[in-house]
């Protein structure tokens, strides 16, 4: 085994629930040792309602909210990449610093997916650019092969069973 | 879709990462929304050290340890079962209480897979006791067909890629 500290690149991704839920919970892990974090979510979907966000600004995580509700899903398609195109500029700027142990680039899987970035772009930009220390963790469905060769620690969340599929509503606490 | 409120029945398992993790990142979600939180840990790796125990402390959550170690692996078979026995006691008790909104059993499949705990025992009582609004988290690889089908919502993690396949150590912070 090597023994020296390396910034691992984590990517959680698959269409089962556990994606953010499992970066959120190595904001725990990391912040309870002490480790600078900083969070960039790329898509918002209720202002300000989701139960992370309220814990993460108790904790004092550095948490910044780019996306526009389920602006994917929408017809404004200018908008959406014009939203993308901060937010991977933000990114940049908290990666490059040196300031941060840790950054998590929630849902990041989305705008390469759809193309408002490209994913190459930013890989050969992240590959030139991460702190070698720095740990970097991004979520989201559709990760390219590209990004999975490019991570260390992939992990896939597949459904095997969903409340929703009993009919059962979203619930508070629990999925928001 | 039924608009009824439901304590939910949640399984992490499989073998990729994430599942612990994503645990603790459900318990950031619940607690930003104001549920009362109760955690059972069946396996201690290291003691204090786990980076997640540390920021629960500082957010206040109330969090028991009960394994010791990497006893499941261990030639102490009897001292396994007991422990597993105790836990599954003060689980009974907190879950019945009635005080709580979340009980994660961390790890909690390992008993039962391992046979200290038996499986058909534990479902018959949680159907038998669980207040019908406090949602159930229970993480661990090996969860049975019987705990997936008690189960609302079941995640798999699967694993894609791992450092560890490419000699790097466990990361501060990442994995502990």
């Amino acid at each position: 085994m090597k023994t020296k500290r390396k910034g691992l690149v984590i990517v959680y991704t698959g269409k089962g629930k556990g994606k953010s839920t499992a970066a959120f919970g190595l904001l725990m892990r990391a912040l309870g040792q002490g480790l600078r974090i900083c969070v960039i979510q790329f898509i918002k979907r209720e202002t300000g309602r989701w139960g992370e966000v309220k814990t993460a600004q108790k904790l004092e995580i550095e948490w910044h909210k780019i996306g526009d509700g389920f602006t994917w899903l929408s017809k404004d398609i200018d908008e959406s990449a014009a939203r993308s195109h901060h937010g991977w500029q933000l990114s940049q700027d908290k990666i490059a610093s040196g300031n941060y142990d840790l950054v998590l680039l929630d849902e990041f899987t989305y705008p390469l997916h759809f193309g408002w970035l490209d994913t190459d772009q930013v890989i050969d930009w992240l590959q030139a650019n991460k702190p070698a220390n720095m740990h970097l963790v991004i979520t989201g469905r559709y990760a390219s092969q590209a990004l999975i060769d490019y991570a260390d620690l992939v992990t896939e969340m597949t459904k095997v069973k969903h409340p929703h599929d009993e009919g059962y509503k979203a619930q508070r606490g629990i999925e928001f």
